[in-house]
Order: structure tokens, then sequence, then C-alpha cells
């Protein structure tokens, strides 16, 4: 494998897309740098990007803390230009309007918007002055569509596609390509697999791997022909 | 003037739309419940309000506070049945991505979006055990639209559009009508005209009193046709 | 009853909606000019207009056919200046993909979205001397959401949406409202009421002149805060 | 170069993307079928895509025809399966709303939404008994916003885009990947070049074979993670 000196910081690196992600990163030859709430979860995958010759540094992060997000980041700009940056982290819960608690409700906002905030702009500042770089957002069909009992997970998804957007706007122009990733599906988890199994449905599910190469793909886009918002769903998937 | 045993509840009871909205549901008979940060500036919508023979009472509310806002309805719903919800709270501003602090994104998020969301519920919650009420929502443009230098704004604005799509979804059907009310300029204040005068540009501004109309027409609408969300704007307004 | 001395063109007056908005019109003061196919089944609605005190002249329109419209809207005008132009044609048609001939994509298109191309120019071309007037497109969920087994309708559909959104954006600063009504519901006639049954389903179904009513408040709006585009729907339908 | 026993049809193949889409896939070894209104036109391209070893079909193709594009499509499958068809008609003009004639009109609908029509149909048929294909539609901005003097254009857009939606709905159960590719941007042409030196513009243009690749990757997807609508700009297009 071939080293690039480049950095990927992955917050939210969670055992299903986020570690696919840091896969296929380190496999296009990157140090990872890869965040989540207990660290220590991730020595699963620290092992296995290593055993194939890549690059990874795994630390603990909550990034609803402006500090600790700050310093993940610098960490990762610390070791070689940070070249592409991932906010992954989702908080999907469902509760009837009027049972929704305002901790449930700021609480989920904290993790899939502000923390969101916090990772882009954090991220923004450190690309801006060589004009390049990536900054990508995990999206959700919650983020264009307020579902019956998603108050709080669609409040905060549509809060994170608004200032993806909006950061998109200024900074794409300034060299940074920003993109906000609509993923229209469960992923192929074995919890997923087993609720489907007892549904007795039977249909192609969306594989995470399949979810990173997206984000390759965004990667590798030349400077004119950025997408900022695509989505992905599985062939079977009614929308 | 005529009086209905019923109350609407006014939350953002500003100097412009909000208090419009106060004199035209008074002007229907109701009694109004205005409430606003520094209650003691409603003094002369109250004055105003009762030289017209109106009945209004005027509250200091902090609507990011949870018990302040159960508290709020819950005196509402006290003086009579609450059968309407108007949530008018703003936070209009504008910093380029990097410059936006984490005390300014939370501040416009609790403001425009959290206050929203309390102050749905509670009305939810007090109009769900007779099936009827309506719950109006007061949007921007930027609900719609990530701009460059909105990412604080437009993300909680998304995120105020988000739970009213998901409270619409689920109080609809019971009887409660959801809307959101989408507001594609400017209105008519002293501010904005000096602005356009320095701009040297003359054309129709929207006048608050027509928003307010726009507010009856919702609440007047039958059970067969609701609007979930509509928007206007003043004829020469380009979007 | 006042008559004013103004016309109301609908293009599409059927039975439900068209006649609803033809004597909510007439209600109004209106001399109204109602076109549709077969011109002798309106008879029974210039009764019920004359009836109850009110104007109308009916006449058989082919729509699709340039020469008619033009001859249908001047002889409004001449009438009495034309005030407001509702287009009113649906179209809907459900088939699979593959089964779609180019006939039935055609004709659906000739009817739903051409006809309302031919009639939106023509009113706007008999306001603009006076600046003043409005133009108004029913249209349907199928405008914004292309489903399974609507190629044909919802792409006819979609263009009449596009095009009254265009003229809108030409023409609201000239003074002539321009609005396009989503009615995301079958209306309440006797074939959706059986329907209904059959299905065992019992719920709130649109009354017609629920819709008729709609449009009298977007007529009724003033320049300051005229809507383009608004939906409506039951209490209980699921969207 | 190895070639595939599949080919590629490409309707409306014309200097720009239409061209470099044909390269596109002639380098990945697929046989093209290049149809465009004057199919002599399509020498250079045959010369280009032969010298660098590939395999490429030029054909005089009017697809506003039923029967021509039938021939088309089925002069390609006879030739080897038919794996990807690209419909890549434009037709842009902007004229005023009441000075846009009824042959305009139904011209640019003929040309950018009932060829589409015509074209995915008879792709969908061919693809169908074997579940596999991809069905690509070029859209543009257009297709999402009618902007002042597109009437025409943008009801054409639209209407391609709702079509291709509900075929998207209805085939991509059965194995068929439909997407719509919105091009927010002029490409870099030799008169675009000229308006933006005339205007002292500077900025990235998209060049026709970035467009290309987009397509290529579209293809790609696994079916697991397939994208039905993405959108592609240079990093200085203001949207």
């Amino acid at each position: 494998m071939d080293h690039r000196n480049q950095t990927v910081a992955v917050i939210g690196a969670g055992d299903y897309i986020g570690a696919e992600i840091c896969k296929a990163f380190a496999a296009e030859g990157f140090t990872i740098f890869a965040g989540r709430r207990n660290g220590d979860k991730l020595a699963p995958l620290v092992a296995e990007i290593e055993a194939m010759g890549g690059r990874i540094e795994a630390r603990t992060l909550d990034a609803r803390n402006e500090d600790e997000v700050v310093a993940f980041i610098a960490e990762a700009e610390a070791t070689a230009p940070l070249e592409v940056c991932i906010f992954n982290i989702g908080a999907n819960v469902n509760f009837p309007f009027t049972e929704t608690t305002e901790r449930v409700f700021r609480k989920v906002w904290e993790m899939a918007c502000y923390a969101g905030f916090l990772t882009g702009r954090e991220a923004a500042k450190t690309m801006l002055p060589r004009n390049r770089g990536c900054i990508f957002f995990t999206g959700a069909t919650a983020g264009l569509r307020g579902g019956k009992g998603f108050a709080a997970f669609a409040s905060a998804k549509f809060g994170l596609r608004a200032l993806a957007e909006s950061a998109a706007r200024e900074l794409m122009p300034q060299g940074i390509h920003v993109a906000h990733l609509v993923i229209d599906s469960g992923v192929d988890t074995a919890w997923v697999r087993d609720r489907m199994a007892e549904a007795g449905k039977d249909r192609v599910l969306m594989d995470p791997a399949s979810v990173a190469q997206t984000y390759i793909q965004l990667w590798k886009q030349p400077r004119d022909a950025w997408t900022f918002e695509t989505q992905i769903r599985p062939m079977g998937e009614a929308w």
C-alpha cells in the first residue's frame, strides 16, 4: 500500500458505516483519525486496518464537546494535512410528539446536528488556508421528511442538512468540497436482518461498505463537477 | 365585539408580526395570551387591544425555559380553552461559517427551534383531549434553503420546519391543525424601510397585518381542507 | 347579490371542483365564463347559479386548441374585465411504464399541461395591460412526486407546476397573482365514497366546495402577501 | 482495450456532453450506439473512438418519432445486450411568457420530455426480461426550478424528471437502475467561454468529460446503493 501524507478524520466511527469509511480511506493510503464515544471499541477496527497495511489512530471523542473536537481535528492536522473530514454521528429515535422529553430533543440535536456544526467548522478552519479538502456529512431521509414520531430526529437531521448546505455555498467557491449524503435505507446489520426476518421480508440490504464507496466517489470528483447532495438506496427500497 | 370563551397563545409577541397576530385574533373575540422576553414591552399592545374592546393578558416569557412554557400554556388554558397557539420567535443572524461561535449556534437553535418544540408539544398536550385546536409556526425562507452565512439560522429554521411537519403528520388525524407559514420577505418595519431607501429600492413591502390575516385564514380552514405549509411574499419579491 | 363588472374564466368546469369554483365566484358577484369539453353538461350548473341570482356563460371548449382558448378568453374579456382565470383540467391515469402508449402520454400532457400553458398565456396577455388579475392552476400531489405508474400524469402535472412557477416569477412583479394549488387528496364524489366503502375506510373526505373556498382566499390576498403555492388535504390524509 | 459484448445507447449524442459520454463508455469496452438528429455530424466522434480502439455505430435519429426510437433501441439490442441507455437531448430556450408560441412550447416538450419517455420506455422493455441495465436521463436545474422566461424549457425538464422518478420507482425493484443527473451549470464550450469573457468572469467551467465520468460512476454503483438523483456543479457556481 502506498501511503499518502494526508489524514482523514472520521467523527462517529461506529461499527458499521463509520468503520467501513475508515477502511475504505485507509485502503487509499490515508492515515485515519477515528473518533467515537468509547474509543476502546475501536480496537478491532485498528487491528483490521493495520493488518491490511493501513494506518489509523483511534481516539475517544465526545463530539458534542467543542474542546474535544478542536483537539481531535488539530491532532489529525498535526500528523498530516487533513484532506477529508466525515461527520457520521446518528441518533435515530422515535417517540410520540407529546412524549418527547426536552432531554431527548436536546440530546438528539447535540449529537446529530450540533456536533456536526463543530466538526464542519473546525475542518473548514483547517482546510481554508490551502483551499482544498472535503467535508462530508452522513444524512438520512429524516433530513428531508419529518415523519410521524420523528420530531426530535428529523429536526436534528434537517438542521444538519441546512448547515451543510450553508457551508457548501460558502466553502465550495473557496476550494472545499462539502457534501451531504442521504442514506435512504437501513444498512445491513445483524439487527436489521433480524427485524427483516421477523417481518418475513427478503430484500437486498445496503452494505455499509457500499456507503463507504460512495464517499470514495465523492472524494474523487474533480473541481468542475462536485456533488453537494446525493442519495443512495438498495434496489428494492420503496420511497 | 363578541367575545369567545377561547384563548389564543402567542409565543413571541414582538413588535411587528407578533403584535399584529394578537390584534387580529383579538378582533375575532379571543382572549389573547401574549408572551415575550420582556413582558413590559407589551404595554402599548395591551392598551391598543383593550381600546378596541379586546382582551389580552401580557406575560414575560423565556420560551427556552420548559417550566415557563408549561406554565404559560397552562394559564391560558385555565382562563379558557386554548384554541390557537402560535410560535413566532425568530433569531435571524448571519455570520461566516468559520466565525459562527458555538454560543451563537446554540442560542439561535434554542430560540428558533427548541422553544418551538416546547411550545408545540405543550399546546398539543392541551388540545389533544378535545381533538381540536390549531398550532401554527412562523417559518422563513431560511427553513427551506441554507444560504451563505446562515448556518446557524437556517439550521434552526430547518429544524423548526421538521418538527412542525412531524407534529402535523401525527396530530392532524387527531383533529389538530398544524401549519408552517413560510414568510419569504422582510416585513415592513422602520428598519427595513431605511435599508431599502439606502439601497435605492422602491417596492411593496409586506405589512405585518397581512401576515396576521394569513393566520386568520388558516384558522378558518375547515377540517376537510387543511394547509400544512404555505408561503407568502410581496408582489415584487424575487425568489 | 351585488354584481361586479368583472369576469372569472374557469377552464375545466367539471362536475365537482370546477362547478364549485364557478358557484363560489358567482356568489361573489362575478360573471362566470365556464368552459368544458361538452358544454351541454353545464346546463345544471347554469340553472343553479342563475337560481341563486348569479351570472354565468357556459361554453363548449377544447382547451387543447389554441384558437378556442384565445376566443374563450377574449369573449370573457369582451363581456367585462377578466379578473380571475382558473385552469382546472385533470387527466389522472395510471399505467405500468412499459404499457404507457405514446398516445396516452401525449394526450395527458395536452390536457393537463399544454392546455394550462395556453390558458395561462392568454390570461396573462389579457391582464398585463392593467397590471392586475389572478391566474390560478389546480395542481395535484402528482405535480410534486412521480409515483409508480404515474409517468404520464406526473410528467404532465410537474410540467404544469413548472410553467406556473415560471409565470409567477415573471408576472407577479407586474401585478398579476399566479398561484398553484396542490390538492393532496381525492375529493368527495360518489365514486370516491364507493371506493372508500369497498376498502372499509371511513374518513373525512375533501368537499369540492372547500377547494373552491381556497381559491376565494387566494383571490382575496393583498398584494403584499401573495401565496404562489399552497396545498390542502383533509385532516386524516396520510402524506 | 477489452471489448464487452454489451451495448450503450446514447440518444442525443451531441458535440459536448453526448460525445464525451460515448467516449467514456467506449473506453470501458462497450459498443456504442450513438443517435443524433443529423447522423453525419457524428463522423469525427466515430473517427476518434475508432482511433482509440473503441466501437461505435452512428445513426441519424429523430427521437421524437416513436418508430425511429423503437428501431434504434432494437438495433442496439440486436448487436449485443443493451446495458446502458442514456437520454441526453436538451432544448434550452428563454422567452417572455406571453411571447412563448404554442409551437415552441410543444417542440421543446417533444424534444426534452416526450423523446425521453419514448427512450426510457423502449429501454425498459428491452432490459426487463433480464432484470438488469441502466437508464440515465440528463437533467438540468430547470427540472427543479421554473425560472423567469423558462416556462417552456422548465415545463419540459420538470416533465422529464417526473417520468424518470416514476420509472425509477417501478423499475429499480426489478433490477434496472434509473437515474436523473441534474447538471447545474453550463458546460465548457467555446460559446460559453466567449460569453464568460464578455462578462469579464473567470471561473472553473464544467468539462463535458466530467459529466461523462459521473455517468460512469452511476453505472458502477452496486445494487445495494443506487442513486436516483444527483447533481453536479463546478466549485464556483452559485446556487
